[in-house]
């Protein structure tokens, strides 16, 4: 395997800061909300013997100041997040430290095999996430840069026009279309057959369609598009997610670097009831493919194939933040399953050799740090922290070899053999 | 809950920087190795009913480059850590972002026992992490300070004294008696003196001796001290743990901001087989009591009790990663269960059909992005990577509706009807 040199390594640092920098946002101000991202990038990592490339995860660290519930909050996202990744062989980096072989390895994904696999990580993030309804636009840059030719866009405006295309998510074609002639001087003729593409979206049916279109069909790099479009759509099926999958021939995300398909999540609706303020969140995960661009660092220039998807892990942290709030919902701060109390003084050893006995059998245990607590004050701590189980010790049932057991949600008690209490507080826990 | 306006919460954290640092190295070049650090600090969070001080849990963000095996390593130890620090009750923060009540609270533990809850997580983090034989030094700031006044040590001598102490571990009394009297100047007698009592170290009877010693027994502060460690060995005893506690006089550790008791675990051997290269690693974890040193930041001038406790996440990976090496372990970097493969040309849309089965019931699974991958390339794959199970599907297998299972260990091949697979595979991957 080669290792890179200081300054190739450097090289390589920069591209990965550019091919790992947040999904062009969608709208404006959006680009504090995916400031930080979980990513996962498919390249090569080849040994011998091995043909498989695997996918690289990068997660956020956290950078802003956050409370103990918004910690375990944010971590529930990032654990669910890197648990999809890892379900599909991901292996977890700390910086971007690639390792590359020598760039033969083009050629070494079939088209379209990994592509499909980074659209079912998405939906099954999403659909873990439980943040409602969503879709997951697709599209290829080469349909992109061959409509803009066959609809005789000038070379030189295809990025202005790139830029109005990506807001008819937010505002209607007649705007767009105002902001494409008068500001940026395009014919209206051309806008016009422009606007005729762009307002579509479906399935592999659209993509059939523009097949046959007649003006779109002169196009040989549209083609190739198509035709890689079109063996997603197979894979996507057999996958069982083509109904979240929409061909959006308006979807155009960072032309810059993308070479082939490209694709965006959108929530639907908001997850709240109705009535309450919608959310317009927009974009929560995207991604691509991008081969050329690590060719350019290849002195053969040899194409590297490179897919990648990003989860934008901050700005579904605000998601489920908000719509936490607007339910009122609670989250425990600790995990701890059982609080050892008692409600007799002089009961610190027994609340000791007890709490000890249930660390070291794995269970998550408190007691107060007091040694004559009032065990009204335990019970009140029990509910206010959400600790489902108490053990209460005292002088009866130490004398009758029992545990007092209470469920603090029901606030029954139940006596339970001291030999026995483990084993009973396991149980009751693995059932809840 | 009182929150800090700007300028409290700067002082604040420039305060915590200081009480968050690493652990003083217990020799000299260990800086670097401790640089990271997982802490637990256990401090007042005090909400209306509840007396309860929670853990506030710190761990080390990745500032080296890791290569994915080391990632691999480095997560298991902390993951082991943090599930540690969990199972007590404690709650993770992001950065150190305190939050403090009016600082009434002083008298809030009774002595002694968080203290004794410290030394217990550093017991089941050092026994969890298997790093061989290890002995958690105690002794407490009082007694170190009565020792020296009883001895005779000057007041403006007790830091350079303190330091030539702490060297005892490494090097011997006659050294260390040469660098008091030779190098700070201290009176061979006084230095005799302090070498009767910082060469002892034993149980609780060794704290039972001193409190009828002659000359300590004269300092109302080693008295407090020795009463304090009388307490935290009882407790201690309770939890199991007391043949782990060593009270060691000469154990000083940062004088400069504990206020009691103090605790150093030390590896007691090298971890590997007999012959191997000794690892002398020295101290993995400390922690004490700094009850004063908050209480300076309050304008009330109340003490606010803190305890806290470090694990050298960083010099535990080194010796874990050590150990590895010299015993040619190897680390799996993905965590894929199941592989999928096929014998046969042009059976990639059974491939995928099977795989999303796979990921769809939570199993970790993959195969390679060729359309006709030969199966020699898949076998060797799963071997070289660990994989444990492949599935493989062919003509024959789709015409007997089964799957072939294969155990890639034993290189032995079960047959099992198709829709009975994700079963057998769960079943298999519980049991093992």
């Amino acid at each position: 395997m080669l290792q890179f040199g200081p300054l190739r390594r450097r090289a390589w640092v920069a591209l990965l800061s550019q091919l790992l920098r947040p999904p062009r946002p969608a709208c404006t101000g959006a680009v504090r909300c995916h400031s930080q991202v979980a990513e996962a990038v498919l390249t090569s990592q080849l040994k011998p013997h091995q043909e498989k490339s695997n996918f690289i995860i990068k997660t956020p660290k956290g950078t802003r100041d956050l409370s103990p519930q918004q910690m375990v909050v944010r971590e529930k996202i990032l654990d669910m997040v890197v648990s999809c990744f890892r379900r599909h062989g991901g292996k977890r980096l700390d910086t971007p430290a690639f390792e590359l072989k020598d760039f033969d390895i083009a050629g070494q994904f079939d088209p379209m095999i990994p592509d499909a696999e980074c659209l079912k990580i998405m939906c099954e993030i999403l659909s873990g996430l439980q943040l409602g309804n969503f879709l997951i636009k697709v599209n290829d840059r080469r349909i992109v840069d061959g409509m803009f030719a066959v609809c005789g866009v000038p070379e030189n405006k295809f990025r202005a026009i790139c830029s109005s295309m990506d807001k008819l998510d937010k505002i209607s074609w007649k705007e767009v279309r105002h902001e494409m002639v008068a500001k940026k001087g395009l014919a209206s003729e051309v806008a016009d057959r422009i606007g005729d593409y762009i307002q579509c979206h479906g399935g592999v049916s659209l993509v059939e369609q523009l097949f046959q279109d007649s003006r779109l069909s002169q196009s040989k790099q549209a083609l190739e598009g198509l035709g890689d479009l079109k063996l997603l759509f197979e894979y996507v099926t057999l996958f069982g997610i083509a109904e979240k999958i929409s061909f959006d021939l308006s979807l155009a995300r960072g032309l810059d670097y993308y070479t082939g398909v490209i694709y965006e999540a959108v929530l639907l609706e908001t997850p709240a009831q109705a009535g309450e303020k919608s959310l317009s969140m927009g974009s929560v995960a995207a991604g691509g493919r991008y081969d050329g661009l690590v060719g350019m660092f290849n002195p053969k220039g040899h194409k590297v194939p490179c897919v990648g998807l990003s989860i934008g892990v901050e700005r579904i942290f605000a998601i489920v933040e908000q719509r936490m709030k607007a339910f009122g919902e609670t989250v425990r701060t600790t995990e701890t399953q059982v609080f050892v109390a008692t409600p007799q003084k002089n009961f610190l050893q027994e609340r000791l050799k007890l709490i000890a006995e249930l660390w070291d059998a794995g269970i998550k245990a408190e007691l107060l740090y007091k040694n004559n607590p009032k065990l009204l004050t335990q019970l009140h701590y029990c509910e206010s922290m959400g600790i489902p189980l108490v053990v209460i010790i005292g002088e009866q049932e130490l004398k009758e070899g029992v545990i007092k057991l209470r469920l603090v949600a029901s606030r029954e008690e139940v006596a339970i053999k001291r030999e026995n209490l483990v084993a009973e507080i396991q149980k009751r826990l693995s059932e809840s």
